[in-house]
């Protein structure tokens, strides 16, 4: 397969980015954010997590952010539901699209929710009917697709049954997220090879941590198999949870660049994006995580 | 083709990255790095210019330190010899292989060094020559192989050209440097392609920069081609002149861990590369600038 012709991006900065930030922002802030990448193009602005304020307190003011999206023509706005209770409050405050998720590591279930892998997604079921009565989107997120924190390497064929697992149930798309950035090329390309041995390409979107630098060059590798659809934080929002002080989601800045440079349509503004970018830091008093926004930002002062 | 079982790195972080830097380090600390690089496997080490210390006072002292250094049996340490009397002195100093610079953008040849980029390649001719006499293998440098700051896009056919004038000259590897670190994978793969109908494969080195973060991205689609020989700085250690502040050389360690991830061969040993890393980054005041780097020493402060 040749690289395609254009790439749909999944901003998950105002959820996966901000919920693993250790400055927090206000509703209103997070509403502005959502606005503005959604403003900037992103076709899909991921806005927040349905979970109890216990475990997230981060995402403590889903419903706030949920019911206050003015929402823009075909920009679509995902938020996580780890199980029926959350799936029904997201449904209430507006949701037309869910997210759920397995990890691909039985160490990593176990020790994050004390059950095993295919328990966890059995747990899931609830939420698949429910959604299809309601006629809402789910996608499934499968974390450790590369590597865990706890086991170190995952087999290709644990990633492709719970892709496969999620798929059955019904999630429209499965997003394989390397989530301690610990993959490299090779590596990518052999994991999306045998995922997509049993759920189509197409249904598949790239999550990669930059953790370790690697995060392009992966989606480069998996980009020539047929993926389209990659998730990415605007200024690399999110550390690693795994590694304080070590960075998380690959910038969406950077992916844009990427892209652009390939000309591989992403439908994305850079300049609002880096914009937005620099805003959203300057909220946090962080640097962005993200080297196209450090690079354009010493060239504006250069100039 | 396929990608390379082995990679040989050349390390130029003691020259093109000290050099760049803000900060600067003693002759003795520049030799202590000189040998931790070399002692951690890395097969060439770019030790030192021997240029006017009014152009480049940061390598003033080229000769204490080509002289300082303890040859370890198998390691190459070139220097950078920018006319006659530059190789004059490293060879009097003991350099056994010294590298030319050529642009391969007319405008980045006229502002820098005032001429074409043909006449600024006819000045290293008496270089050429008496490195032949003296048999001192000569390297060559092209820079702005994937843009200028000053003229944008750059034509793979006159990287192509430069190239293969230098490599007609004498140059036994032609290293292809992105200096200002804008390119992108098909970019990348494009003027190599262009180059190598030229220049052989084999004697051909890519030498990207991450000011955009494209550098692994870049390497990995290079590899693909052939390109079996990457510079890189340990510590990402040299900053990008035109954008001050941003990123420069890709770093030694996210090079090594890609490659370590793909099983090609470096004969780099990561925890001692690390460590250098972090240690010369203590002398110069500052955070490495590799990711690798980065998430190794969180993990350790995690435990």
């Amino acid at each position: 397969m040749g690289l395609p012709e254009h790439v749909r991006i999944v901003e998950v900065g105002p959820r996966d980015g901000l919920q693993n930030e250790p400055g927090s922002v206000s509703s209103a802030v997070k509403l502005e954010l959502i606005h503005r990448l959604a403003n900037a193009g992103l076709p899909a602005v991921e806005a927040t997590a349905f979970v109890s304020p216990k475990w997230v307190p981060q995402m403590a003011d889903h419903d706030t952010v949920l019911r206050g999206i003015q929402r823009r023509n075909g920009v679509r706005y995902p938020v996580l539901t780890p199980n029926l209770k959350g799936f029904e409050n997201a449904v209430a405050a507006g949701a037309d699209e869910v997210a759920v998720f397995g990890a691909a590591s039985e160490s990593f279930s176990r020790r994050n929710i004390n059950c095993s892998i295919d328990e966890s997604l059995e747990r899931f079921a609830p939420v698949m009917e429910a959604a299809q009565a309601h006629g809402v989107r789910v996608r499934g997120y499968v974390s450790c697709v590369l590597g865990c924190p706890y086991e170190g390497a995952i087999e290709p064929k644990v990633v492709a049954h719970v892709s496969d697992t999620l798929y059955r149930m019904g999630c429209y798309e499965i997003s394989l997220g390397d989530t301690i950035g610990v993959g490299t090329p090779l590596q990518a390309q052999r994991m999306v090879a045998a995922v997509a041995e049993r759920v189509p390409m197409e249904h598949l979107a790239a999550h990669f941590h930059d953790t370790y630098g690697q995060a392009l060059a992966n989606l480069f590798a998996v980009l020539q198999l047929g993926i389209a659809t990659v998730d990415s934080a605007v200024a690399g929002l999110g550390g690693c949870p795994y590694a304080k002080g070590a960075s998380g989601n690959v910038a969406t800045e950077d992916v844009v660049y990427m892209l652009n440079g390939m000309d591989i349509d992403t439908g994305v503004d850079m300049d609002a994006l880096a914009a937005t970018g620099r805003w959203i830091c300057e909220q946090l008093g962080k640097q962005p995580a993200s080297r196209v926004a450090r690079a354009l930002a010493a060239r504006a002062t250069e100039g």
